[in-house]
């Protein structure tokens, strides 16, 4: 893990040297509360690790580095928004903290910049392209997710299709840009985007277990907060899909009550019908197939197995951590 | 002004075959209702001029207009749920047709989508790093705008250069891109870019003194709109500058007055101040000194006089309605 910790180590100086202030300070204090904060850097490092497979040089890969991680905090004050999210990482969000308005025309900017960085290496133009894709494939993503709230039914391949764009695509793409910029072919480009979309697939759908099943120290999250929510997660759309008649009108019934409800008393009735349908061994088998995809996708890719190496253990501790 | 009209042509040609639609539907029916519009496409045509200027091929430059057209209603769009403004050009605005979520993710889409038009054209590295400059700078503007709203003072500098930021950068830049994209030299594109900027002062100082001073039929809005908003223009500030010590108190606690009060009595008086003080005739003197620098501008380029002439006569046309 040498290689690893000393990326993250490069980013965090990468970081350090980028002035993220100007004026008017309500405009970029957002931007640098935000991107400052401790994060694990997961788009970055998978976009430097993918530079370094390749034989790439460190310094220019940390510009489209530095331009996933400001687009992924912008897309996550705009969400912050839509959600009426109160915190983010423990901290109040920028739409808490200042007011809508700042945090639209921050993320904006921020939106922006993350272009600029991308076109600051030799491959600018390309990388710019590849973040333009990935900025409306997730646009379309979320807005799939905010038509979810109010559909009446969702089916699983829709869920699907809403977690690649609001989740794997991202990642896939922080995997492109690495190798791109490393000067990779396409075909190599190609097989690493899909191990970052099966790696993306297999970790969204391994959150909405452990939203549920997890120990709720380790995780760091509520547990049972999807159910309590009312979010269509893949557990859900499969446990409605398995059960009886009477089951899926429980279910459908559970999911349209709001927070005044007893809501321990809702997940612990949820959390038995799933166990009754053998819902998270479902998962677990759709899960499995990602994860076969993902080594095949990456075994595909013409370097030597050793080259693979730090790639494949830093999404093995990603998942790892989860198990 | 036969090439006016067929560059008009041109681009409206391009914009009808240019595809807006997508899936989900309430991300892209938001983005053809607020671009296909119809719209006097000011920034589209500046570029297309500044491209024609240098003999430019009018293909590529197709383009970057398109970026910046799509990159303005962006901009408007996300400016119309900060001014919860239900009505732009006659129509409802996004915000209040469809919601504010969908008005910021659409509009976030179109500024991702403004940046792949800008990335097209074989200098589209170059273009797309001066959409990302003109970008930050209009959310500047934008915040300062904002700002003005809750700030006690606010001076005539600051005014200036929040405009310079909300209006005359992005005319300045459709000018740099339609030069850059027709392989101007740096010399010619910034003096370019100083005719926008100077050009886009002027118009935005006509517009403050035409929402008080023009024929409503004529200009289509409402008379004394900003006095009624208690809009800090030009003309307020300059007036404040001027007034005596009792006229000034007067003016700052008409402009505490809300909706509830007589508004048309209000606008009267204010205007009665304003009179007196020859206000109007003061900001006319900027205007020209503006209106000089633009003429100093473009003579600097080095073309002939006639390779000019498209242009020239396209933005006394624009500032000729107004008079």
């Amino acid at each position: 893990m040498e290689t690893i910790k000393q990326l993250q180590q490069d980013f965090a100086d990468f970081m350090a040297h980028t002035d993220f202030s100007g004026q008017p300070a309500e405009l970029y204090e957002p931007i640098a509360y935000t991107i400052l904060q401790k994060g694990k850097r997961l788009r970055p490092m998978l976009c430097l690790l993918a530079n370094e497979m390749f034989g790439g040089d460190e310094q220019q890969a940390l510009w489209p580095a530095l331009a996933l991680e400001t687009f992924h905090n912008f897309t996550l004050i705009h969400d912050d928004i839509m959600d009426k999210a109160p915190l983010r990482r423990g901290m109040e969000t920028v739409y808490q903290k200042w007011n809508a308005d700042i945090a639209i025309l921050s993320g904006d900017a921020m939106l922006a910049k993350a272009f600029q960085f991308a076109l600051k290496p030799t491959k600018g133009a390309e990388l710019a392209q590849q973040l333009g894709k990935v900025a409306i494939e997730i646009c379309e993503g979320q807005q799939m997710d905010l038509n979810f709230e109010t559909l009446g039914s969702v089916t699983i391949d829709e869920y699907l299709e809403m977690i690649r764009l609001k989740t794997a695509v991202l990642l896939a793409t922080a995997l492109q840009m690495g190798a791109t910029v490393a000067g990779a072919n396409e075909s190599d480009i190609r097989h690493l985007y899909e191990f970052g979309i099966a790696m993306g697939m297999s970790f969204q759908l391994q959150d909405d277990i452990l939203d549920l099943y997890s120990d709720v120290e380790v995780f760091g999250k509520r547990h049972g907060g999807d159910i309590a929510d009312n979010k269509k997660t893949y557990l859900y759309l499969k446990a409605l899909e398995l059960a009886s008649k009477e089951d899926r009108k429980r279910l459908e019934y559970l999911f349209t009550l709001r927070m005044d409800h007893d809501e321990e008393e809702k997940i612990e009735e949820v959390q038995a019908i799933y166990d009754s349908l053998h819902v998270k061994e479902a998962v677990g088998k759709v899960i499995a197939d990602y994860d076969r995809k993902a080594i095949e996708a990456l075994a595909a890719v013409s370097l030597p197995e050793e080259r693979k190496a730090h790639l494949r253990n830093y999404a093995e501790s990603l998942t790892g951590r989860k198990k």
